[in-house]
């Protein structure tokens, strides 16, 4: 962080009245893993009051590569800032700090988006766990929501935990398939179609329009071999062009379907509560970390054994055991 | 666990004579995640002084799915308990609750290793995070070496992050590859190439044995792109049949080459000092959250704010932060 921080007043103020800027830089405050900086987000988060229940949108978006996640997104975002609506893009990529980064990592793959006023495009945090990237997407979207963003859209890499992880952390859950015949669902581990409420099979252009069909037929008769969802929503396939923007309204227009079924038979709010419970606990979690390892007499004895457990005097175990003494006697 | 719990003593006795049952509760012991368990188990790490430098060799297996990682590691594991050694077989995949276990989830896949007296074979922990996982794999690593197990073989599903946590916490990683022409590095993620020791194309055998040795050269070369490693060891590429028994004489051969060639040049106590260090802080932690949860006025808070939480009166942030001050006024 180069230039000399907000303080938390000024950024939850900033954040509230939806300056872009002091979002930006909130966010960055919320990613650092810095001592002081973690204690301030935390001060803010709990400042800002966020994940009281608000009327926001929160959608899941996961496909394989090269299903064209990117320009799916932007082709949605764009469709809701046409619409008047604030949306924010987030994303979640474990893997970004081995492979160099994939989903969102180049700002300028939504160009058309990224300039539109109203949405605001943040690429995955980086981080050595799924946990700590999950953790502080939460609370990104915890900030997005503050300031206005009304949907928010977190995408995910596609190919594991992180699936999982932004299932728990969203309202709908989509996912975006390519045409083609036969092993339409290879690649894809059966737990993700599960989580699906919409399944959106993507390039039904030009002469894949009935390829993009057939997929789509396969994929409605796959569906019968999955159990009913919790939800009591029967999961819907549909099929677009992001490049064309074609089938796009529909999407969205089904999601809003979804959203309201979810709201009526009280899934929605039972839903927030179950991720609320878990977010509280992590966020109980990473305050614990952070006031235990700034406790003076902790650092002091963690010092003294780190050497002790690095040169094999010490077991791990042993030596965790007497640093939790400092607080826990 | 149905049978009552012997107790830490008895467990880190049995342990310590081999006793293959005792060390079997003391893994299901580490794996639960009832507290008075977790309690237990930190105990019994404690008392058996783990993870102090021993002569063990710790190697990763991962590879994708379909290239034959069981019969792999079944052969290699009948082969060194052939030279009179005893190896432990442990599996790391945080996918198992989700896609219902893949790997090692069925002991009989192994079956002459597993009825082996010189062979512990165990599936991996169930758990809802990478994390949780790989931090039970590390704590039954310990206890296998202290049951005196000197070789632990860590076999990863292959699919994603957990490559990473295997290769924190092993001496030495191998990536297990199929014959086949072209696209052989397709699927498996740069990081995971670079984090080999050893290359080993599996599956040479009958008409395939040409395919092999091109793809052996291909990766030979392929490996010429990386950057060279930290542990001053060229990356070796071997072919191998695990079905006949062909080549694994020599994978073993040099897998001990590199152990020797690392431990000549200090890399091997260099990285299992880096490892003992994040394992204590993993093992820090893990207490931390124990103890904290098991204090009683914070058990009575967080019942008082769970509610609050969940009725959407508080946010999660804010309530995480009252929460604390019960240990951290």
């Amino acid at each position: 962080m180069p230039r000399p921080l907000p303080s938390v007043t000024e950024l939850a103020d900033g954040i509230r009245r939806g300056d872009r800027v002091l979002l930006g830089r909130a966010i960055t405050l919320v990613e650092s893993t810095a001592p002081a900086h973690q204690a301030q987000a935390g001060e803010l988060m709990a400042a800002l009051q966020a994940y009281a229940p608000v009327q926001t949108f929160r959608v899941g978006i996961t496909g394989s590569p090269g299903v064209g996640k990117s320009t799916f997104i932007e082709a949605l975002g764009k469709h809701l800032a046409g619409q008047g609506q604030k949306v924010a893009v987030l994303a979640v990529d474990p893997t970004s700090q081995v492979s160099g980064g994939s989903i969102l990592g180049d700002k300028t793959r939504m160009e058309q988006l990224s300039v539109d006023p109203l949405a605001f495009i943040r690429p995955s945090p980086a981080g050595d766990s799924l946990g700590g990237v999950a953790r502080k997407t939460r609370e990104t979207i915890a900030l997005v929501e503050a300031a206005g963003y009304g949907v928010v859209l977190v995408e995910t890499v596609g190919v594991g935990q992180s699936e999982t992880a932004v299932h728990r952390m969203t309202d709908a859950f989509l996912l975006l398939l390519l045409p083609g015949a036969g092993d339409e669902l290879q690649g894809i581990k059966r737990g993700i179609v599960e989580m699906a409420d919409l399944l959106v099979v993507n390039k039904a252009d030009g002469d894949r329009v009935q390829l993009a069909n057939q997929a789509r037929a396969h994929y409605l008769n796959a569906l019968h071999l999955f159990p009913a969802k919790e939800n009591g929503w029967t999961p819907r396939v549909l099929a677009c062009s992001a490049t064309e923007g074609t089938g796009i309204a529909d999407v969205w227009a089904t999601l809003e379907t979804y959203k309201k079924t979810a709201q009526d038979n009280g899934f929605f709010d039972k839903n927030r509560q179950v991720q609320a419970h878990y977010w509280f606990r992590d966020a109980l979690e990473q305050e614990l970390r952070t006031a235990f390892y700034r406790h003076p007499a902790v650092q002091e004895k963690l010092n003294m054994l780190e050497e002790a457990v690095a040169a094999g005097r010490m077991s791990p175990f042993a030596a965790a055991r007497e640093v939790l003494r400092v607080v826990f006697p």
